[in-house]
């Protein structure tokens, strides 16, 4: 069974992996990202990254079957063109799906939007392996930012213009502290940087809004009475847009990503609390909410998904049946 | 080509209509509907109606391919079985796909909720007639409540236990009117419900929370400055709405009905600028914002949707090809 090569392009970092149909991660190398500089001066790290596990595949005498990407958006995801990453400023209208396929003739290149491929990765490999019947899973990142990828009857949901499931932009009230360029929004209370707003605002004297969010969850960790409180608000309006997505969709089950497995319930607990008084009671019994099964590894199997994630007849092109779920 | 009967069972009437495969209605009858009384012994009601309809269709030599109803929920659609819909409060449970089957042997019964069936209306026979390379409606009744029905990728968004869509019961404010138990809704403020209570309470000494909805809706087509006012702020709080769907959802149209309708400009102007303040630019640029197309007559073509709604296979089975579209 041939392999897949993953990239996962971030704003701190670019991973890059060799990973299996079944979504088993082979060999992995890992560089700060050059966000700032421009696409055209930073493609040759990403070449040569793929190049190198290019390489370790085939002197292991494996095939490599297509290179796959998880990208943040806006992006148009089809052609593979980003539009204007906020976490990648150099990178606006990089054409990248088109530069990876000119460096790698013969290898098919896929990319998807990172909320979509961490979406694919728990549907396929995470909380859905071995869960018969699950067709409607939403995945949240809770990081820097918000956002959600979306999966409606098996597949994502990516909307008219690709953009669907940015509901961090979500505005959740009229006040509240600004992220992202807007104020209340769901990003804005709950995600790490909204965490560190919501801290600054409740406790000034102790936290500004440049403290990094480090320092913030080691002091939730650690059973901070002031850390406590501010984790707990964080939740609540989690839960607040949580409820918005339960009675909208009506998912058999919400994973959230990163700070959510991090802080684990106290996040969740307050959120949950949230969610059973504002959703609709028959869709909260039906929906699941749980933290990322594939946990800090998650990224490195989304990596893969822009691929493993299609259909199993475009799959099959590629010689590839996905294992797993 | 056979004809379908249909049925739109309302808390106000209910309508018993023939259609073709076309999506036309070909005669059509109207009751009040016995929503207080136990559902058995309404059913004669619905009963009589349809077997009005198939005499009719009969003695005109046209063949009856199947039952189509569309009711308000929370129901359980595969099983037609009703959970406890407010507009019916005698029909708690019913089993009204099961009764239907078993007083017409022979004839397959499909039902499907409200919004759904409308969201199909409009998809196939309404705005989406003639608009190639659409996917993604959503269908947003504004009535007495607020509803959607959703279709992604071509499908109606069931979800997990049948009640995706339940958008109006969408908190948008922790102030505001209550309306069906719930305030700040989005319901309490651009239902027709809503635009009353919002009416009351910005013109307490002339309007009240028993004020007729009719009365209101004739103040703003005359252009009364006060009941403008009322008009603005409730397309306003339907702006907030829809930014919300057209984030998450990014769909290639939006359609309103009812009140929508009704109102037009006076209630869509407002909300188009709310939602071109509020949603993803990308997002704003690929949506069109439109009253149904079928106006009025949406009801008597939702009542066909539950059959010509469903897929191509499903219809051949029935030996219907569905036109339109």
């Amino acid at each position: 069974m041939p392999t897949i090569i993953g990239l996962d392009v971030g704003g701190g970092k670019i991973a890059c992996v060799e990973g299996t149909a079944a979504g088993a991660i082979l060999g992995r190398s890992e560089v700060a990202s050059p966000a700032a500089e421009p696409f055209e001066r930073a493609l040759p790290l990403l070449v040569g990254l793929v190049r190198e596990r290019l390489g370790i595949a085939t002197a292991a005498g494996r095939r490599v079957a297509a290179l796959s990407v998880s990208v943040g958006g806006p992006l148009q995801i089809a052609a593979g063109r980003l539009i204007n990453p906020p976490h990648l400023p150099g990178w606006h209208h990089a054409p990248l799906k088109e530069r990876l396929a000119e460096a790698f003739a013969g290898l098919p290149v896929r990319v998807e939007h990172d909320g979509n491929a961490g979406a694919l990765a728990e549907y396929h490999f995470g909380v859905g392996r071995g869960r018969k019947g699950l067709r409607h899973l939403i995945f949240l990142t809770v990081g820097t930012g918000i956002g959600a990828g979306i999966i409606v009857a098996g597949r994502i949901l990516h909307g008219a213009s690709d953009t669907a499931g940015e509901v961090g932009h979500w505005r959740l009230s009229r006040r509240g502290p600004v992220a992202f360029g807007k104020q209340g929004s769901w990003e804005a209370f709950s995600s790490g940087r909204g965490m560190v707003l919501l801290a600054a605002a409740m406790f000034p004297r102790r936290w500004s809004d440049n403290t990094p969010i480090r320092e913030l969850v080691e002091a939730i960790l650690s059973d901070d009475a002031a850390a406590n409180e501010v984790v707990t608000a964080a939740g609540e309006r989690l839960g607040q847009g949580l409820a918005l997505l339960i009675d909208a969709f009506n998912p058999q089950v919400i994973v959230l990503g990163s700070l959510a497995v991090v802080l684990g319930e106290r996040l969740l607990g307050p959120a949950k609390r949230i969610v059973a008084a504002e959703a609709l009671p028959e869709a909260v019994a039906a929906c699941d909410i749980l933290p990322s099964a594939l946990g800090a590894g998650i990224g490195d199997v989304a990596a893969l998904m822009a691929v493993l994630g299609d259909d199993a007849e475009h799959l099959a092109q590629l010689g590839i049946t996905r294992g797993g779920s």
